[in-house]
């Protein structure tokens, strides 16, 4: 028997939006939940893809996610859209938003949207790759909670808060990226501690703020960001910039909002929309061309673009019309399914 | 002999701008630049202070800065201004352009300027500082010359590519940063090539595209970003932002442009404002206590602000009305005077 169960793009999809229904999301929420876990799978990010219903189920079943909330968008200015998530997860909120991003954007060469009240657990680049597919340029950011120690600190005040950006090519797939500006994801060094093995250096501190390589330990004690006192300094504008800046939580205020329940974490989100158009006085063509060199510059000496690894699978599994995930996770999610 | 020259702040003012005037940059640019120069020798910040007057005065000599050119402001879109530097330094165009990018933000939300064809010599954070000081937050990024590899790479590509971000406080100075996005300045490389020192790893790459400790083979070679694959993805970002989305040149075509002389690099830079009054919902008050409480958590475990080392500068020298700086760098300065 085979250690990975295969399922055709249609049937994850059922998959996915059966188990999501029967736990109470009501069918918008299903497949907006759906379609980024479904973009997630289809290009091998198995940390965002199916492996994520799990958490989605977690979270309506601790009793606080609303999987029938309807988003309220609001025009709050000419260049800023607010959707109000109103507890339900954050995705059929950035749908309902996402059309007046656009026009906004189109209109006035720059937006920003802010989703509020949201639950969150998805990655990134789903959203600004959808900003991309528009012609537009995009960066998105969220805190989460607070795991992640601030450059010459000894606790955790920050989030992993994720970064990502995308910028739309003629004919290609956008030149996209989604890092956690933690040095480790959360689930990295849960990896770490199930395996018992040693953490790198410069990864994680302990309770008591020492640089630990013992991954129980940086567990009970906090995360430490990527690239030192620069890395911190942009996650701190995370924080800000989706956090205060659109009236939403920050990644302390998030984690003490949950309990300690295991759902997603609550808070806002805010995206920022570039219109090429606009800012490059109507020459996009020859502008274009200059990205591709740069792009073609890079990767002529061996680097890899982002996410290029993300668009072979991708088409791998579309040409195969199938995804693997492991047996039991497969199993883990079939046991979600209510009678 | 003391090995340093005190200058009171009105000195400090007075020549820089005699120096600038007396090489053929007009009394606009020679205040503006001043005024930048100023600020940041103001705080200590020795590498973009005094030690900038060589570098604009070398930039002029070359024969391509106009010491008179004019910014042309123009309102492209409801959310964007451009403003053409018309081969100028870069500052005189922010400055007319400022304005217009605050009322703006301030209307919409959000806004970008666009700077073009600007010679760039400068730090960012006087520029969000100066947005931040009209109740903005703010971003500020800018492309260099191509001595920066991206991750996985072997020649340079990228600029040093520096990031700004300010955040506005009630009654205290701005949370600031302003990093660039290589591991190293260019400078410290220099430095060490000239102490003989063996660079710590990650910095650098030689010619053969090989990790380097040699700053010798470094300066042949290309430097690295900071936080490896993630600062490269931002790095890159910068180059798209301000260079093709705002019809500019990228690193790579700015040093092609600069044909080796020693003058500042020439290209775009834009700026994104944001108004937390909009974005907030008018709920700029809570929010600033959301922020400050932040800022609280992370000072109250020993890490520090940015910007808080220059912050207390700023204080010390404006009470003692005193800059102190290298009397070799003074005599080199007075001898850019012309007669």
């Amino acid at each position: 028997m085979s250690d990975n169960v295969t399922l055709s793009l249609a049937s994850m999809r059922e998959l996915s939006e059966s188990i999501l229904m029967s736990n109470g999301f009501n069918q918008d929420h299903a497949q907006a939940i759906t379609d980024v876990i479904y973009a997630c799978q289809q290009d091998d990010c198995h940390s965002h893809g199916l492996y994520r219903l799990l958490m989605c189920v977690q979270s309506i079943q601790s009793g606080r996610v609303d999987g029938q909330a309807s988003p309220e968008v609001v025009d709050v200015a000419p260049s800023v859209v607010k959707a109000n998530a109103n507890s339900g997860i954050s995705l059929l909120a950035f749908n309902a938003a996402l059309p007046m991003l656009i026009e906004k954007t189109k209109q006035n060469g720059i937006a920003a949207l802010a989703i509020n009240n949201c639950y969150h657990f998805s990655a990134l680049w789903p959203e600004v790759e959808r900003l991309s597919e528009a012609g537009l340029a995009a960066i998105a950011m969220v805190p989460s909670h607070a795991w992640v120690a601030p450059a010459g600190g000894s606790r955790g005040t920050l989030g992993t808060n994720p970064f990502a950006f995308s910028w739309p090519r003629q004919g290609k797939h956008p030149f996209t990226f989604d890092f956690a500006t933690s040095e480790f994801a959360r689930g990295e060094i849960e990896l770490y501690r199930r395996a018992g093995k040693a953490l790198p250096e410069g990864v994680a501190i302990d309770a008591a703020g020492h640089p630990t390589t013992d991954a129980e330990a940086a567990m009970q004690g906090a995360m430490l960001t990527f690239g030192g006192y620069k890395g911190s300094a942009l996650s701190i504008m995370i924080e800000l910039l989706a956090g205060p800046l659109i009236d939403d939580l920050t990644s302390k205020e998030s984690m003490a909002f949950a309990q300690g329940k295991p759902e997603a974490p609550f808070h806002g989100e805010i995206l920022i929309a570039f219109n090429p158009d606009l800012l490059s006085g109507g020459h996009t063509e020859r502008n274009d061309e200059r990205a591709e060199r740069l792009f073609a510059d890079i990767v002529d000496q061996g680097a890899r673009l982002p996410s290029q690894r993300r668009y072979i699978a991708r088409e791998q599994n579309i040409q195969q019309d199938a995804v693997s995930i492991p047996r039991a996770l497969y199993e883990d999610i079939l046991a979600l399914r209510k009678a």
